[in-house]
């Protein structure tokens, strides 16, 4: 074998050549072995790979599929954005059930003439986003595909007082949002339309791209959670991947609750707000893709969760008896705005 | 919403009607909610599922990725059958490795033209097979996609002790195989070219293509093996996916010993032999997809297993020193045939 991309003792030329490999030139098996490198090697090479979970621990699964023009595309997204972005996918969905994560699976579907380099940095910008937590690639599977798909499949563990279910709110329950909503849509439309945002400055402009590039998995919140909720107390909640307004609509649904959120609290980028105030609005309840945490826990425990994190968390709102989601407007400027839960959430403009 | 596929209450002419609604007419997340019928409610409905790992047990995990065309189609092969052979080839992989399976993970990529009623008989198919070892479908995603793929990812747990590697093969182990070989690939020649085996009676011709479209992982083994076995005996193998002569080259390979195989002791069904010997074998080797276990133990626990599992199982060689698997026709009829480990095995025909 191999080891085409050992870069070591190879001449410029010679890297420059293999750039231009394929996919189809090295063939499947070809392909795995040159990924190993991105994989551990004690737990490669065998039929299924082999990973300690700690006593008393539960273990926590969730999978997605990407498909090249639906999901990414070279227009937007290099292919370390494309890597990195889909691991954080999987890993706030961990984060969102309390979980910390053990290891990910990648499948990939490639079209044979698909550069062996494109998958190499597509591999590179999952392993950056997974080394921060010392998240390993424990497996994975290649084959032909007329189109480039991703499947990947995150595993974690969490103790069983600890699972964050969406299920869970309770009346009188403060909703905590961490970090900020709208800036992935905004650093997306900046991606799709330079011309966009002229009265941005050229640090907040890159700001909003890298929240769309690299979005971070809000695993950091769960020891924080964990100091100030104390070992038996619920906590309720789910990633806000499809939107702040959606992971409220879906916690308020599966809890049999409602909530009441000011509007003015909602954490907003100032930059967002100076480009637009209605979009930017707009776009933080609708944007999705800010893979923050939406949280649902006692008064106390929220305000000190908040102070913990700083850096734009906020306590947004209430959890309450009535079956809507309301957002309301304390200047009294715009009337309030529901959210039915029994249609689902309506779009406004 | 929902639940189109509740047929209690609808009428013949609503079914007929059903059966050709696409999955564009009611979108990826319509079509989740009809397929959550095939999962435990209580683990689906949040960011990710959680599932109880017993104590001291180690995680197990393996993942494919199948695509219309290339690993199933139409022509050969029913969607309930290319379910069931897809959850095959991941519980094999788990029984491979001596674990039991937890539960599994759906990616589905599909055409908005794709018949529901297809995807419905698609999980049919795999749940067939998973309710027989009480195995769940855990979680899924299904997007868009211009070619159906399905990508799984099956994990199961193992006692530490008991895990099954491929570089754990000793001088002088037993090399045993369940079940039979060539069966699968006999199986879908026979659908291809119905011509073909006119000597096969029609039971015969059944059990072989059955033996292609309904293979089962041979979880069954893994009880018997630790019964003859004991706690901390060391038992290494694969499963057989790729074919006999790789599952043996590929164990050699990794534990750096080499096997002395007798031919005649390799398992081939009677019909396959009557049909043509010279193809049963080369069948039997190279044919693949018969999701046997190859397992390598000592002789006493090995005779021990083969005696428990009966119905086709064989010791068909030795664990030697020299690096190379060696075919032995006793019979002296034929010249023994080398599988060489540094270039891979050589196909002969």
């Amino acid at each position: 074998m191999q080891h085409h991309l050992n870069k070591v003792g190879k001449s410029y030329l010679e890297l420059e050549d293999f750039t231009r490999v394929k996919v189809g030139d090295i063939g499947e098996k070809g392909l795995l072995e040159q990924l190993q490198r991105f994989c551990p090697p004690e737990i490669i090479g065998d039929d299924a790979a082999v990973m300690a979970i700690e006593p008393g621990q539960s273990l926590v699964v969730t999978t997605d599929v990407l498909v090249d023009e639906v999901h990414f595309s070279d227009r937007t997204t290099s292919p370390e954005d494309a890597g990195w972005r889909a691991v954080t996918a999987n890993l706030s969905d961990l984060a969102a059930m309390g979980a910390v994560p053990l290891g990910i699976t990648v499948g990939l579907g490639l079209r044979s003439d698909v550069l062996v380099s494109w998958v190499e940095r597509l591999y590179q910008g999952m392993n950056e986003c997974l080394q921060q937590y010392g998240t390993p690639i424990v497996g994975g599977d290649i084959c032909r595909s007329p189109v480039i798909t991703i499947a990947i499949t995150a595993f974690g563990q969490v103790h069983p007082n600890r699972i964050i279910r969406r299920s869970a709110a309770q009346l009188g329950d403060a909703i905590v949002v961490t970090g900020v909503h709208g800036a992935s849509r905004a650093g997306l439309e900046l991606l799709l339309d330079p011309d966009l945002g002229q009265n941005l400055s050229q640090t907040q402009r890159i700001a909003l791209i890298q929240a769309h590039q690299r979005p971070q998995p809000r695993l950091d919140v769960l020891p924080l959670l964990w100091e100030v909720s104390g070992e038996s107390a619920t906590v309720a909640g789910m990633d806000s991947s499809d939107g702040l307004a959606d992971a409220l609509v879906q916690i308020c649904q599966a809890s049999s609750v409602g909530a009441k959120i000011k509007r003015s609290h909602i954490p907003i980028p100032p930059a967002l707000n100076n480009w637009s105030p209605p979009q930017a609005l707009d776009w933080a309840l609708y944007g999705g893709e800010d893979f923050e945490l939406v949280l649902c826990l006692a008064p106390e425990p929220a305000n000190a969760l908040v102070q913990q994190l700083g850096n734009s968390a906020a306590v947004i709102g209430t959890i309450t008896s009535e079956l809507e989601v309301r957002l309301i407007d304390q200047t009294g400027k715009t009337p309030d705005q529901v959210l039915s839960l029994s249609r689902g959430f309506q779009h406004f403009s």
